[in-house]
């Protein structure tokens, strides 16, 4: 079943490949198969992350950004993946607004896929990158990861991408500003988008000063993870693009203005990176992270699954009476681990 | 040393109390060591999380709530724990904005602590509660943990405090409507700050009408975790406040507008809390939690340290090379945490 449906996916069949990221997505014996059969196809797509603070039009750019690629020489197929805060009320109809924009786009070159982002960060990582390697095999050629953007989300999308957006407005307030310190850390290239409003050629200015500034530094710009190391989802360095001075852009993704350079900038990174031998670093980077976070998934399903729930909560107990600290009680519970198995290797 | 800064701590030495913190912080023997000697002071404060989506005003709000929060009975002291994107430049620069706000408060029973969000967000969640024992312990009445929230460090928030307050401002844009359904998971109080800008009734009048859609459906409205159990920082259900019908407030921060109000809201929270046998249940699910993480973390450390670098370079060159996938190499590589001992147990 599973080759069969991989087949038609391959001849380009949409609903196989429908359904192939559905199996994919919910972990299931047939998604496992279909990815462990697909993974030689993988490794030719250009994986673009775009992140951006909520109400900087994100999605808007995306579909603009997809429609855009689609015109390049050999009419490309584009992916959209996008990672959306689950609702626990509307729940479908986040998705559903997707597929509606999906409908409006009206091209069966474009695929949008919403996937929920409740869930262990590592989970969401692991889980992007399955959906990548199914669109990579299935022959889409970009593949766009578009996050909500603050904090941890976009370091981790910076750990899934070749290229990564991060996507501003001018006058989001005050505290956007730290945050932009925080963004010129991943990113490859900066959107100002809504530039039709106020303060946008300042907020152009303010981005290219931090980026010059950063980049004058002779301090590794990149890499500052004093935690690296302690979970799996963010063990692994972010593979930055040395030498590259990111541009700033505006566009107003409503009217589709800016989309060219844009698209001009990503294509010149990509080139960048493959000349200066960035690709296959960030690549190893990507996988590495990948097999990290499934390393650590798999550490903890193991130990979760040897873990009887009155083990757990005597312990939970005891820190309730401050008979003993958390950090004991953890040690306490790693004993479980003492004689893990290579679950699922049999 | 560790006792003598303890005992000072106790005494009231913020010099003391500065000092515990960055050891603990820092993970170090003698921040561990503090947390051993503490941890039986803990159990006392109130710790409230504030989230909110960039250029909320958040940090403004959390000022003013500290500042009214010590004129209750008793003048209780207040720490706040703002968990702050790093930035690779300007670094200090945040942390210094800061340490300004908090001499523009000028009392010395408010005390600011920033802390970088780069890093794992399990490690996130372990060091913010690590650094909730110490304040507790110190005799802060109320921790107040203000994160910059979209997706998952609102849900990370809502994992370390007794009552959650999620801040909308007024007009946003299309995406935050989507943000706003997912916010609801976790939002003990509302508020929508800001108040004097266009459109904050409709924003009040959109989130009353959500949480009252919410409030109505016999369905569980929390807990959605279908990804529950695959990574610690996302392995413990929130534990809601049952039969809570999450008010919405307006407030205008800068003019301290509002601030009665919602500190009556948090109070009423926490009796209610108390009376229903919430309180107890919440500590239970902030403890598993923070114990699951540390287990985590520790898991993760272990293998870390067992895994020869080149023993997962090798591993990555054959997914380069396309020779097996990820989930295979992982495989192979879980084989390093056959004979794992439980480090630091002795």
């Amino acid at each position: 079943m599973v080759l069969d449906l991989l087949d038609k996916m391959g001849k380009g069949n949409r609903l196989a490949l429908s359904r192939v990221l559905s199996e994919v997505e919910a972990d299931s014996a047939p998604g496992r198969e279909a990815l462990e059969k697909l993974f030689p196809s993988t490794g030719k797509a250009h994986k673009i992350g775009i992140t951006g603070p909520p109400g900087s039009g994100k999605s808007t750019l995306v579909n603009a950004l997809a429609k855009a690629l689609r015109q390049l020489p050999g009419n490309p197929k584009v992916a959209i993946i996008a990672v959306d805060p689950t609702s626990p009320f509307s729940g479908g109809a986040i998705l559903g607004d997707r597929i509606r924009m999906s409908d409006a786009i009206g091209d069966t070159g474009i695929y949008i896929r919403s996937m929920a982002s409740r869930g262990a960060l590592g989970g969401i990582s692991a889980r992007t990158e399955a959906l990548s390697e199914v669109f990579d095999a299935a022959g889409y050629a970009f593949i766009l990861i578009e996050t909500v953007g603050a904090g941890q989300s976009e370091v981790e999308i910076a750990r899934l991408a070749h290229t990564t957006i991060v996507v501003d407005i001018p006058g989001l307030g005050d505290d956007i500003q730290s945050i932009k310190a925080g963004i010129l850390e991943i990113a490859d290239i900066l959107v100002v988008n809504k530039a039709d409003r106020p303060g946008a050629q300042q907020s152009l200015n303010f981005l290219r000063n931090m980026i010059e500034m950063g980049f004058r530094t002779t301090a590794p710009r990149f890499g500052h993870h004093k935690l690296a190391g302690m979970v799996a989802s963010e063990g692994t360095q972010i593979t930055q693009t040395q030498g590259w001075l990111p541009p700033v852009l505006m566009t107003i993704a409503t009217k589709a203005d800016g989309i060219p350079q844009l698209i001009e900038e990503i294509l010149k990174h990509a080139e960048y990176l493959r000349e200066s031998g960035g690709w296959r670093a960030k690549e190893a980077a990507i996988l590495r992270h990948n097999i990290e976070s499934l390393v650590a998934i798999a550490l903890w399903e193991a130990w979760k699954g040897r873990v009887p729930d009155e083990g757990l909560e005597e312990q939970v107990a005891l820190v309730m009476n401050r008979q003993q600290s958390p950090r004991e009680a953890a040690r306490q519970l790693l004993a479980y681990n003492l004689n893990i198995k290579t679950s699922s290797s049999e």
